[in-house]
C-alpha cells in the first residue's frame, strides 16, 4: 500500500483513508473510474484517459469534481508524495453522499478518491510471454462502454481465470462472440495478417490501450479490423493478445484448452508490444 | 439521517461513519444488502431477509460476517439506540479491504455496515393510491437474483421515473417482456382474475414481499400464475401493482402514456395490501 491517498481534498495517509458509508459509490456503484499507467514520472495517455474519464461522467450525469489541470497536478503529487515513478494512478470518482435512495438529488458534490500504486518498471521480456486465458459467458450489463465501477461480473471472472491459473478471463456473448477481457480488450490476428478486435460500442470498454495499439497498427500499415469475433475463430487464429493500460500488450497461447497456433507468441503480437514499448518510452502522447 | 450506524463491530455516529477507500464495495461493487421494514419495533419477514442474504453472499463466496443471533441482536440495537419503532434498516455487507485488483484474496475478512431510517407509520390510505409507472430497457446484467450492490442501471432508471413524474420505472426486456421495477417487483392481474408476475430467475430480484404476495394470493384462492407478460399485456390489464419491502404494495394506475382500465385501483390490488397490511400488523412471520 502507498503511504498517501488523495481523498476529497486531502492527502491521507492510505492506511486510514475512508469514504462516507452513504457515499453512492459504495451503496449503488454509482461512480467511474480510470487506471492510469505510470512510466518514468510520466502518465501514459493521460489526454486519451481524462477524455474517456469526462465521457463516462457525462454518461451519468455526475459532475466534473475539477477541472483537468488540477487533476493532473494531483495526480503528479500524489505520485510525488509516494515517490514513485513507474507504477500506476488510480482514480475514482462517484456520485457523492446522500441518504440511500436510489434516485438522486440533482446537483450533488461528487467524491473523488485518487490512489497511486509502484509496480517494476517495464520490461520486454516480461511482456513478450504468453500467458493462458479462459472463457465465460459474458453476463455484465449493456452499457460497459462507461467505465464504471458497477464492476461485479467482471471480478467474478477474474477469480475463476486466476483459479484456473489463467491470466484473464475472455468473455463470449449470447451469439458464441468474445466481447472482451474482464480487465482488458481481447484481440486476433487471422491467418491473412488481419489483426481483429471487437467494435467498440455498448458490448466493450473502448480502452486506452485499445485505442492506441488500433492507431500504431495502422500508422504502420497493419491490416485492422474493427469487429466481432467468435470463439471458435478466436481458437482457430494464427495469434491472439490481450490489453489493457497495466497489462499493456500480452501474447495469448491458450484459450481454455485450445492452444493457439504453435503455442508461441507470434509475430504481430511481438511487433505491437514493441510498438507499444516504444510510445510508452516516448512518454505516451496525445492522440 | 439517523444519529447511529453499524460499522464492522462498532455503533458510530452516522455522519461520521465511513469504510476504507479500498474497501471492495467501493470499488468494484462486490457486495450484497438487504432493506427489512420496521412497523411497530417488529423486523418484517426478517426470516425471508436473512434466507436471501445468505444466499445473495453465498452466490458471491462471501463469508458471513457473522451468525443470525447477533446480526438479528444488532439491528434491534441499532433500532433502540436511534429510537426508531416504524422504518427501515439497511444492511450491507461487502467481500471487504484489499489492495486492488480484480482478483480477490481467499478468505477475505468482510465489512458489513448497518443503517436505520424512520418512516412514517403505515397508512391504508395512502398505499390505496394509484401511482405512474414509465417503462425503460432492461440494461442489467444476467444475475439479477442476486441482490447485490452492483445498482448503477437501477439508479439510471429510477431517476427517470422520478424526473417523469413517476413512481417507479418497469424494466423490458429485449423480448418485449417486463423483468421488474428499478427498486420493486411488477404485476398484472387479467381480464380473467389472474394474478401474474414474472418467474423467478436470473432476471428478477425475487423480493421478499413478492414471495409474501405469492403466498398471501394462494392461501386467498386467488388464481396466481409467475410467467413473463410483455408491456402490451400489462397496458391491456385489468390491473398492475409493483410491490417492495419499502413501497409495499402500490397500485398502478398508468403505464407510460397508457391508463390502465379505469385509471382506478382496482380491487385485487387493494385486497392483496389489505392482507398485506395484516401480515405487517401481526408483525411478519417466518414464511
Amino acid at each position: 500500500m502507498a503511504l498517501f491517498a488523495y481523498v476529497n481534498g486531502r492527502y491521507e495517509l492510505q492506511r486510514g483513508a475512508g469514504v462516507h458509508i452513504e457515499d453512492r459509490g459504495y451503496q449503488f456503484a454509482d461512480g467511474v473510474y480510470e487506471v492510469i499507467a505510470v512510466q518514468n514520472g510520466r502518465l501514459i495517455d493521460e489526454v486519451g484517459h481524462l477524455d474517456r474519464l469526462e465521457r463516462s461522467l457525462s454518461a451519468l450525469e455526475i459532475a466534473a469534481p475539477m477541472d483537468r489541470a488540477p487533476l493532473g497536478l494531483i495526480m503528479r503529487r500524489l505520485l510525488e508524495k509516494n515517490r514513485i515513478d513507474n507504477g500506476m494512478i488510480y482514480l475514482q470518482i462517484t456520485r457523492g453522499v446522500a441518504p440511500r435512495n436510489h434516485a438522486f438529488p440533482e446537483g450533488m458534490k461528487p467524491s473523488i478518491v485518487m490512489t497511486a500504486r509502484r509496480l517494476k518498471p517495464f520490461s520486454r521480456s516480461h511482456f513478450r510471454q504468453g500467458v493462458c486465458v479462459i472463457t465465460r459467458p459474458d453476463t455484465r450489463w449493456k452499457r460497459c462502454d462507461i467505465k464504471s465501477i458497477s464492476l461485479l461480473p467482471n471480478i467474478l471472472s477474474k477469480q475463476e481465470a486466476v483459479r484456473s491459473g489463467a491470466f484473464e478471463a475472455w468473455l463470449v456473448d449470447d451469439a458464441g462472440n468474445i466481447t472482451e477481457g474482464a480487465s482488458s480488450n481481447a484481440w486476433i490476428v487471422t491467418g491473412d495478417a488481419r489483426v481483429v478486435t471487437r467494435d467498440a460500442g455498448g458490448a466493450i470498454l473502448n480502452g486506452i490501450t485499445r485505442q492506441r495499439i488500433i492507431a500504431l497498427a495502422r500508422e504502420n500499415g497493419l491490416s485492422l479490423e474493427e469487429r466481432p469475433f467468435s470463439l471458435e475463430e478466436a481458437t482457430e487464429a494464427a495469434e491472439a493478445f490481450t490489453t489493457s493500460s497495466t497489462a499493456l500488450l500480452r501474447p495469448v497461447v491458450k484459450i481454455d484448452d485450445r492452444v493457439i497456433a504453435d503455442g508461441e507468441p507470434g509475430p504481430f503480437s511481438l511487433k505491437l508490444l514493441d510498438l507499444y514499448a516504444a510510445h510508452m518510452e516516448r512518454g505516451g502522447e496525445a492522440p
